[in-house]
């Protein structure tokens, strides 16, 4: 099982149907059949090969799509790039990847170019051949051979796509995860992994040629890129959002009938805030989802509120092509009171189709299904990645017996529901015992005046650690510490409040809008041996 | 990807739902996964070993759902039996397969207890350890070690189904095709075969935790065997059918919900045609397919109707898995006529998800899509077997590059829909005109009085070949061969009405309903070196 053959499916049975909208811009099958066969011509021309690293950093659009498919055609491997990277995070990616070509949007070419002058002079450091710019305007000439990306396309127009020798194991692609923890590696992924989580996301969801979907979260990161493949599959359509505008996103929705979407939840949280949210009609919306951090049940309630559709939470990670599991309700919860189903699709959800997932202890036993007991996620399944590119130590530490080790502390529910506590990393431990940050942010997210907020340990001499809360007010709002914490203590155990509230104007975030509770804690850590004291 | 997380997941995420109905019978997935964890603990005691061959020859039953989950989870190998066989060919299969255990019905014991004898008595040429016998009543003795069933799961009573490592390679059953050329052949299938077939199934037909499956074609058939691993998976509810009575098949799809099943077309019409089919309620049935042999557009209208649901073809082989096409129409289709969507349900079908499939001339390339170009269907994908067990050379004729010959012959039309004309060794070459048996079948089922008909090739001096027709009619039908003939003409080219037709009390059938055209056809071919003249 290739990538490839999702699309030529496509082509085959739905050539004069849409395939994507992005902006002015509409493709049938047929067109975008013939702009990748084109992008596969121009590849092989270029001499890239079976396993050749294509790097590419754009905004949402069609190209994207080009990019993803041309490269899966052809056996190439696609590293999509987080474009909030720093110029230096961006040359290091270039480098350890083995790019031998960019695709990069003009927009980001103030961003890069002085980057690739430096990357160009350092000699042998890469294997880059060509730069090809997306988009608006002339940036200027890098000292790597450098050219538009539709002439690049257009040298090489031809209808056939090149048929290649692919099998389940050849990489499809190489993501860099932004991660919340530092140091960036490369995820490797392929075509089975991409291709069973696509089949996989298809089953549960029941996506078919009906389904418009809206690429609102961006297609570097798997909240999004994994529906590139199933959407396609299905003959479904693609529409694309360059950047994220919570008022140009409402619209979209309306006048492409979107039917369903992925988001990070600050993205829905900017979505029900916005004031125009109550101005477009969303009849064709069937399901937002959403994932990268937990959801409130207050905020289920309002997306399917407001815009009258379903709300799914997925949980994965970039290792596992993303699903590991979903919020889905059993048949037998439909039939519960509408608040208690929104509690069960607020959960992180229940194993994916095609994944073992199991909840373990650090003896390996798993936890009861009491939604007490904490454990370690730990998954296996078709589309769990290879390993870490060049990474032999991080793989052996995520991959054992072909198990991933997630790193997310977990509690099962009698119902076999996992809800996710914290990760491993963020786990406070004050005076002996175990405090779950995301508990605490949960309380901290039912205060009406609070947008935001990040829970960490900070140094303490006497209890280890002790609890800090980072907090984001709504514009206006006048809140003191000691009613923050007294917030929290009306709500848990009083050993679980904070100690020690910021009010912050907004948090630092990765690229997929996870919030980096590391920047936050490193600042408080700083000077310190070991993290936990 | 192995078939046995299907069976842990749904015991995992639904121990006390309902799994499954026999009769009397009713297990929760609870119950059946301790059942099939003393199965495997049994199968390991015989001494057992992945690779291991089980034959099954039974009626539907959950038994055989346990047996083929126990062999799934220990990769022990399936091989289920055809009940209709003849003695000699069961024999031949348990010799081939080098099979270490059969569990055998009681029903079939007369069969098979001289035939046992008789093998035993053959010295080496069996592995045969041990004949389990299911149901009532107490088979005689046979020379081999043999036991009732419940006896042989109970000695070995477990909680916990064996851990075993297992590969997508792995063999998980040996089919012997009933065909209708004659020889046995074992088809290999392996775990990564049947699953993604099975996940493919779940996505295509939109199964959920709230299907309800009756296995009423046989279950040693992939006409519906593949629903075991599918419906489980989904946790959807098993029912079984032992022996197939229209009658009783119409209760069974009231009293129990019954919300899809798959049938061959005989099974259909016999239901349709039941004094009591407007007797009952089908209002959870969503779809009745049908598969094995094409349906007509008519049939397709009835079953919608009667049955208040949506009819779906599909088109496989035991060497896919089976899904090669279903005949689920695209979303723009649904807005037409209804007689044009029943149509749309009447072809063999489009392309089914994660498979890759073409209609070639004899030269390799495709035909055009204009209904009216003949080419064989070839297809690749994760389905497609391994090859034919101890028969290296039918397997080199069956695939070629990774893909399956499958010997059909097919048009395909506008939006690529694959309609099977013919089988390549039936099509009818008389005068040197192709005449596609096919095409004068339909024709005659259009006949009021015709129940059912098989039309082929004969010796004729001048053309070659002549058309000869076998037609049941209805009870009390007064038809005359002439009038027969005349109602082909009517309807299609002079050329290739019948030039004989022969009224029969009923056709030869293989197991699974197909009509048995080489016996009829053979009779008239006796004595003759070549089969065309």
């Amino acid at each position: 099982m290739n990538l490839a053959i999702s699309l030529r499916r496509a082509i085959e049975l739905w050539p004069d149907r849409e395939a994507c909208v992005d902006g002015m811009k509409r493709l049938t099958w047929r067109d975008l059949g013939q702009r990748v066969a084109a992008l596969t011509h121009a590849f092989r021309n270029l001499g890239l090969t079976k396993g050749s690293v294509v790097a590419c950093m754009a905004p949402n659009c069609v190209e994207y799509l080009e990019l993803y498919y041309a490269t899966s055609c052809l056996g190439l491997v696609l590293a999509p790039i987080n474009f909030r990277l720093s110029e230096q995070e961006v040359r290091e990616i270039l480098v350890h990847s083995g790019a031998e070509m960019l695709v990069c949007h003009t927009d980001f070419a103030e961003h890069t170019t002085s980057m690739l002058e430096d990357l160009a002079g350092a000699g042998g450091e890469t294997s880059l051949k060509l730069v090809t710019w997306l988009g608006p305007g002339h940036p200027a000439k890098t000292s790597f051979k450098s050219m538009h990306y539709e002439p690049f396309i257009l040298s090489h127009w031809r209808r056939e796509l090149i048929d290649c020798e692919l099998y389940s194991e050849d990489l499809a692609q190489l993501y860099y995860t932004s991660g919340t923890t530092g140091l960036s590696k490369g995820v490797m992924l392929t075509h089975g992994n991409v291709a069973s989580n696509a089949l996989g996301a298809i089953a549960e969801l029941g996506l078919t040629d009906r389904d418009i979907w809206a690429h609102i979260a961006p297609m570097f990161h798997l909240v999004d890129a994994w529906a590139v493949y199933a959407i396609t599959w299905v003959g479904g359509k693609h529409v694309f959002v360059p950047y994220f505008k919570a008022d140009e996103a409402l619209k979209l929705l309306e006048t492409e009938n979107v039917t369903i979407t992925a988001l990070v939840p600050t993205m829905a949280n900017a979505l029900l805030q916005s004031g125009k949210v109550w101005e477009y009609s969303y009849s064709k919306l069937r399901a937002i989802m959403t994932a990268g951090s937990p959801v409130a049940p207050d905020t289920v309630r309002q997306i399917e509120e407001v815009f009258g559709c379903t709300y799914i939470q997925f949980y994965g990670m970039t290792e596992t092509s993303p699903f590991l599991t979903v919020s889905l309700p059993f048949a037998e919860h439909l039939e519960r009171p509408q608040a208690e189903v929104q509690a069960i699709r607020a959960k992180t959800g229940r194993t994916f189709i095609g994944v073992e997932l199991k909840v373990v202890r650090p003896d390996g036993t798993c936890v009861e299904k009491n939604s007490m007991d904490v454990g370690e996620i730990i998954a296996r399944g078709p589309n769990v990645f290879r390993g870490y590119w060049h990474n032999e130590e991080a793989t052996r530490e995520a991959l054992r017996d072909g198990w991933i080790y997630t790193g997310d502390l977990a509690v099962v529910d009698g119902d076999g529901y996992v809800n996710i506590v914290d990760r491993k990393k963020d786990m406070i431990i004050s005076g002996g015992e175990n405090i779950y940050s995301t508990e605490v942010e949960h309380a901290l997210h039912d205060h009406p005046q609070i947008i935001e907020c990040a829970v960490f340990g900070v140094p303490d001499e006497k209890w280890g650690e002790s609890i800090k809360a980072c907090v984001v007010t709504k514009a206006g709002a006048v809140l003191k510490e000691e009613q923050v914490i007294e917030f929290v203590k009306e709500r848990l155990a009083h050993y679980k409040a904070p100690r020690e509230v910021e009010f912050m104007d907004e948090l630092p975030k990765t690229g997929s809008g996870k919030i980096l509770k590391k920047v936050l804690r490193d600042r408080c850590w700083q000077g310190r041996v070991k993290r936990v004291n």
